[in-house]
């Protein structure tokens, strides 16, 4: 074979391989654990329009901001949020050094394994619970304190680490966005400062995109040296209309596509549906009880009312986890 | 010429192109507008150890974070702060709604052009005014308000617009670092809403790296549309030891870098300079009364004292104006 021969034969190997290369990637479906009904084709569609650079409908990439609410929309939030499951655990740890807990409540409750109690105290209990447990300390250490946790903690039911609770088809989801130029925010009732140690491992998401419900926090120079202490107050509830306010406040920019699963994201996904930009908002609706849990307006435990009727009236997308998804959990993946 | 030659010139010549470019972009100074000194060295010397990958100093892109503070330290902040120019302009445009004004302090001072009177207000006086014409509208409607006076509004002495009135050498400082992978940051103790308009188009800065001090917001729906309403009560100052405390809120990373001017920007420089990694502490000392102005703790309105002991004890780089920048603005460069 003379030199010419070789180059042109290198040539159109390289030709072969792009072809195959673009077939490949061309039919690889990025969202494997969905099933083919409306909710993925209409997040395909939505995907595929506004990059479409010359469709009417494109939007720059600096303008994909897409936000997710975290609890029962990213990872498992039955039978408890995560958080409180963390505060109650904190509260046992912390008991010894708080002889005065036996009897005072909400402590009481957590301490004699009370759930009904527990539940009695109502929001204020888990309050109190959320500042005796989250404030005193440097952001450091909340993190360090989060992080021992986490590598420990199994849920009661799946025994399985809380971060490995999370929902196979969202983790495709953000990646799938993330491709195709979005930047993936959460935006979750839980706290900040619980959810930054692990977001960036577990979904990609770094910290500067996760906007949540904080406490308020201190300049303080301790032996010399900064730190940021967090104080036992209130500094803002990520929740219902607190959502938007918080999305306009951290990014500054309207989101262009928003996922939920109760009505306390009602609000963000009607401050995305009102953009100019086309937009799209999913409800997660948790209908499966054999994989993960069912719960909604019917159940006790359901947060899910006033955004359920106005999903159906405005045409968004509602997700049915026991339908839609193939798995839930990607333990479940390797199980298949 | 056979095919042979042919194909075998045109490697060779795309191959003197890969080393012409390659000699080109290793060869272009990257910030053409600093004097070869102490501060141009050491920024230089910093990002190439952080950016080294062989090196022991190097931090990956993703904690590449650098801040900024913006009045003075991005653009001017003399004769006073752009955004209190932006509020004067405003009582005067909308003095005719407001007939009790012309009897009302801070507001009598601003419609006499009294300044000496509208010192003597103090920081309470400011706030009215910034209160009084930046709250009760929608955040569109602000930004609309921001941008319209930004297009008008005239520096008393420059005779140009705010937004020209821009630091040359910190547009290039800005674009070497994100060139290095870093993400930059403002972090001002002006409004964040102020800013936003127009720091993308002037810094390269989006909204969600812009934080600053706010004010309350509410989430409303007005004829069924959802908006997001400006309440006349202080949300956050962003200034002082709520720089580091608006840095862990926002961007829930520690900067490896930071940018200050005034005594506003120690504690962020402080955090900054405690953290683990490699880190550069900048303050740019205003020393040029000729193409900008001269002030620090020497003269009435310098905000710059213990900032700067701290700087020369703990070996920060101090950039004076003077003599360590070609230029200043861009449109001196122009003139050149």
């Amino acid at each position: 074979m003379n030199q010419i021969s070789i180059i042109g034969r290198a040539l159109w190997v390289l030709f072969y391989c792009l072809i195959v290369l673009n077939q490949a990637l061309a039919g690889v479906d990025p969202l494997p654990s969905w099933r083919d009904g409306t909710p993925k084709q209409t997040i395909v569609g939505f995907v595929s329009k506004v990059t479409d650079k010359l469709g009417e409908h494109y939007i720059p990439p600096a303008e994909r901001i897409a936000t997710f609410d975290n609890d029962g929309t990213l990872w498992t939030e039955q039978p408890m949020y995560v958080q409180l499951l963390f505060a109650i655990d904190r509260v046992k740890a912390l008991a010894n050094q708080h002889p005065e807990w036996k009897n005072q409540q909400p402590f009481k409750a957590v301490l004699d394994n009370d759930v009904a109690a527990l539940l009695k105290q109502g929001e204020h209990g888990v309050l109190e619970l959320i500042m005796a447990t989250h404030a005193g300390m440097t952001t450091t250490e909340f993190a360090n304190t989060v992080e021992s946790w986490l590598a420990t903690a199994r849920h009661p039911r799946f025994n399985k680490p809380y971060t490995e609770l999370v929902y196979q088809p969202m983790l495709e989801l953000l990646n799938y966005l993330r491709a195709n130029g979005f930047k993936t925010y959460i935006v979750s009732g839980g706290g900040i400062e619980f959810m930054r140690p692990w977001t960036e491992t577990v979904y990609g998401i770094p910290p500067e995109q996760v906007i949540g419900s904080s406490i308020k926090t201190q300049y303080q120079e301790r032996e010399g040296n900064p730190v940021i202490v967090r104080l036992p107050e209130i500094n803002f509830i990520d929740d219902k209309a607190g959502k938007p306010v918080a999305i306009n406040q951290v990014i500054g920019r309207r989101p262009i596509a928003a996922f939920g699963n109760s009505d306390g994201d009602l609000q963000m996904l009607q401050w995305t549906a009102a953009g100019n930009n086309q937009s799209l908002q999913v409800i997660i609706h948790h209908t499966d009880p054999v994989r993960e849990y069912q719960y909604d307006r019917k159940s006790k435990i359901g947060r899910l009312n006033k955004a359920l009727d106005i999903a159906h009236k405005d045409h968004w997308t509602v997700v049915d986890m026991k339908n839609d998804w193939k798995v839930i959990f990607p333990f479940q993946l390797q199980q298949k």
